[in-house]
């Protein structure tokens, strides 16, 4: 059995991560690092775990604790993560760090967005984007794994195959993406309490969102250019799940099968990836509570512009789930270890 | 008192309607038109209008029926729609059609779309275009009114003025609208029960929903030349509201201030339209249960692109309450009469 | 036209006030006082009544405020209005509280519930309980009325006729309500926000809930005894609305008859009440966004128990509505002014 | 691999079976019946399966598809039931029957209550009731078992024992249930249609329910008398969960530890029962998704009663989460054998 730290795990992705490894065969959570809780049970957090991690809550000691485990979740929030992973690979620790702050490769537009220095910058520069199908073969050497945002995991999956393939032209993507409200975390502000999330729809952080240069970064790679996205999420009143509606100007006349064949030859065999048939069209349900990813997509000949659709938990593929999925490929597990549960309908 | 009739009156349209006539001080209800109904109290199909609409439903005969009334609300699906308002009209009776039977303008099209001919050609011909604030002086003298969609209606009220304007070059625009449930009606189906609804969201009729002819139809009245729309509406897990996030290439480079002063001019003494302040954003719940529409827009400098959002109560500004407010005017009243109830928050 | 001020009006009774009174022809508002909102335009906080309720919030000075008003509304906390309420009695004004303060007549009992010693006793003893239905007479002539709690509102209005008229024998009575969320306030808290409500049910402050002695100081002055109730409030998934099932024991073997003769005689002339009828029970959706309070019940034969069930919009006749009934009752108008807004459906 | 069949596989609690199974190490679906989808892929009609449970539905001829099993899941409509049990009996299958035509022993009874007569009177005579923590031992040599109700699971777990153990004197106990849509079904009704049940909460046949002998049988039982319940069923809008409120005199003055240290005896080494501490209430959130029943109490000195709580997943502990456990043990598994799945909090 490896040995499993998680720094910050009070939160919503820490729930996740320890409501999943509970059911892991081959690893054990070993300590959950809290601010809040020190010294409570993490089920007096989540009664839902009573019975099933039952661990109190620690304020971990890097030192002291990081001897006792393999690998290490690091859910602290941003500008945080920097030195608890830094210490942490230093005592040779593998770390799957969840926050933002390994994900942008540039400094400078970590800085920007961010309005933080970067200050471990050999770290950033040795981490691996956690993307979990497209760069498997580098997170099951890498030490530092910086797990992907939640609506970056939704619209790079699908656009990732046909940007790397050339099959699309224009370098900007117009992306409507719409989430449960869990995404906007587990403390209380006005922004997450029921009375104002409820029966309500609405658009924030219209081309100001910090996975805007994330999305970038990875677009821009797959395609070998600059590529810009106009990106506008939503909340809208449901817990978890995340649907992105994709805008594509289909230049290159594309058929249904140039792209379905691209998605299908990069995904066969991720087990996790889901490419719906012609005319059925993603739902969150459909993901519920799993690590799953689906897409579908609808060629418009009137307009000539492709859309396409994905959904994943926000919670899982978006967070914990690929997190876990990651930690797996490090570890020299099958990718699916402990990841099965099929998503719950209704 | 003028009297008001309504045919198909125990949908959620009708309801509404009811609902808000109830509270109207120069009109009365003098019939409850239902097929499923038929000497039913229409309490007894809505109990929230226990001591407010306790009216028996009848299967209206128009022969006998219109005698009673100055206006007729015709509730029915469409095709059913057009001989009621042909009948209607042949007997001097002013209509506020809710169906799609009279909205689009091109025999031809309303055939390729709705698949089935078009019965009515004369009064299609003479149908005005129901959205108030745009067509008011033409509403005030028609005798029938086709009242539009709920997405167009969220859709045109922004965009209408910036075409007229010539603000946008671009002949496409892509609009991604997410509505509540109540839209699909109140017939239970596979599609609006609970189990599949809530916490879900989905994409449905991408490229091939009907209220697209509807829009391209009025954007290219404004535009002077025709104009494309790429539009996807989505289901979330809410009752009440319609949010749509609208995309347009900025060609024009236009200033923040451009884009405020023509919807100022043209909303300005409108009661119904919100303009908000740089930085807010619309939120269905803002116009929730009431006859507003409310806008936002953002110019993104950086990818230069117009984003706007909008929203409305589909019930109510994209349906009941517009039609209530085409009566108003049609009727010569204040066009807020009856309409003045403020949203409910929360 | 009276003019009205609002303590601690930020809150959500204090929109709710707000946003009735905007309707209501005989009364306009004079000041909103807020605490967290000074000099933020009201509409900013609540975005809903932009262009319907735009005044600035002022930190209220009494001195100097309460001369401009006629009738003020306290939404204060509790404990915080009892030197508000003196203060503005001692100037004359008239008093409608909405806090705990002034419902409990006796002072050892509201200190025991409370944990805070009653600094207000002559007020206390001059206030009139606001249930409206049952005090209108005393509350046409009161200078203080103190507001009911909203379980108890949804509990004294279907049980005081039947202890009244010594329907009842037993002296204890057990008491199931569920609740929806924005019963719990607005200011965020782990208790209210999105993620622990939705999809969630749960029991509360079994047998200790702050509205204990309320609902039996009310019960027992019906019933010239002691009354004992066991209460139990719940949270349910929604954001209005109250349902309240009481259970009895039917120790005079009352029929149907018996009991709708009661409520029907107590009733009648009351505009939000409605009995429904045999077979039919109350649901929240009936009353929401609106006054009334529906009463069903059934009488089982089988366990010789009556069942009765109640419906209430918590932040309507459960707060901000039936404050501004007592509000139209002590100023000499209509009860039903600006109250007429019909429930909403769907 | 043990081999399984479902007969009315595409309603929910079929879905349900399917979405545990696909995890279960021991056991394979076989035949997956329906009336409604013959020749459809499972994930056709529940997308959250595909590639999972890509099986196709298929009209099950008994004589022909029982060979290929080893043990039925019969989720027919009650009546229905009656003869298809009784054939995979005389087939040597074992069966567990998620209807409620095996449940009450008394044909008599099932008749009045169910208005239908019962043609399966032997086996109904074999039938083992399986509410698996009371009757295991029963369980394991079962060749038919009753599976619970839904409700009745909730009420039953937490009721046995002190019936049982002599700790309840009245003979009549109070039950307030609070369910999730989902208990209403999959086929879409204007009972369970979003519009109906979001923002909705109601009670429903009261002092009529079929779950009620269910319940008074197995109370008898326990306390070796006749005891009598008034239970009032709730639909409030969440999918998934049941909330039981119970509500009984404390005659013998029980304290909290009698209570407890009875239920510690009976469910300590079951898994999925969680007796919670002192001051803790069951959430309907903390079970969600999972087979657990989490039961809480408390003693108010000051009315001499006892109030229970207590929690389910509908759709597992109180449906297919039970049947399966049911299995594993007429199969020889360990009860928890594909079961094992935490709760989802958020």
């Amino acid at each position: 059995m490896y040995k499993i730290g998680i720094l910050g795990s009070t939160g919503y992705v820490g729930a996740e991560l320890s409501r999943i490894l509970s059911q892991h065969k081959k690893v054990e959570l070993k300590f959950l690092d809290s601010r809040s809780y020190v010294d409570k049970k993490y089920s007096q957090v989540y009664p839902s775990l009573k019975k099933i991690v039952d661990n109190k809550c620690i304020s971990a000691d890097l030192n002291r604790d990081l001897e006792e485990i393999d690998l290490l979740f690091c859910a602290l929030p941003h500008a945080l993560s920097q030195m608890a992973v830094k210490n942490s690979l230093e005592k040779g620790k593998k770390v799957v760090d969840i926050s933002a702050d390994f994900r942008i490769k540039n400094p400078l537009a970590y800085e920007k967005w961010y309005n933080t220095k970067h200050e471990a910058l050999d770290e950033l520069s040795e981490a691996v984007y956690g993307l979990t199908e497209i760069y498997a073969n580098e997170i099951k050497k890498a030490r530092l794994v910086a797990n992907p945002g939640c609506y970056p995991t939704s619209i790079l999956l699908p656009l990732y195959p046909l940007l790397k393939e050339q099959m699309i032209i224009s370098d900007l993507i117009i992306i409507d993406s719409k989430s449960g409200v869990s995404g906007a975390g587990r403390a209380a502000t006005d922004t997450n309490v029921f009375g104002q999330c409820n029966e309500n729809a609405k658009a924030y952080g219209i081309g100001s969102h910090r996975h805007i240069p994330e999305i970038e970064q990875e677009l821009s790679i797959a395609a070998g250019k600059d590529i810009m996205v106009q990106f506008t999420p939503h909340l809208i009143p449901m817990t978890r799940g995340i649907l992105s509606t994709i805008y594509i100007d289909n230049d290159k006349n594309l058929k249904d099968d140039d792209i379905r064949n691209i998605l299908n030859d990069y995904y066969d065999n991720c087990k996790f990836i889901r490419i719906l048939n012609e005319d059925e069209y993603p739902q969150t349900k459909a993901v519920y509570g799993s690590n799953y990813c689906d897409i579908g997509f609808k060629i418009d000949n009137r307009t000539n512009k492709i859309i396409i659709v994905s959904a994943i938990d926000n919670l899982v593929k978006g967070a914990a789930g690929q997190a876990i999925q990651n930690m797996n490929l490090m570890l020299g597990f099958d990718e699916r270890e402990g990841l099965e549960q099929a998503p719950m309908w209704p």
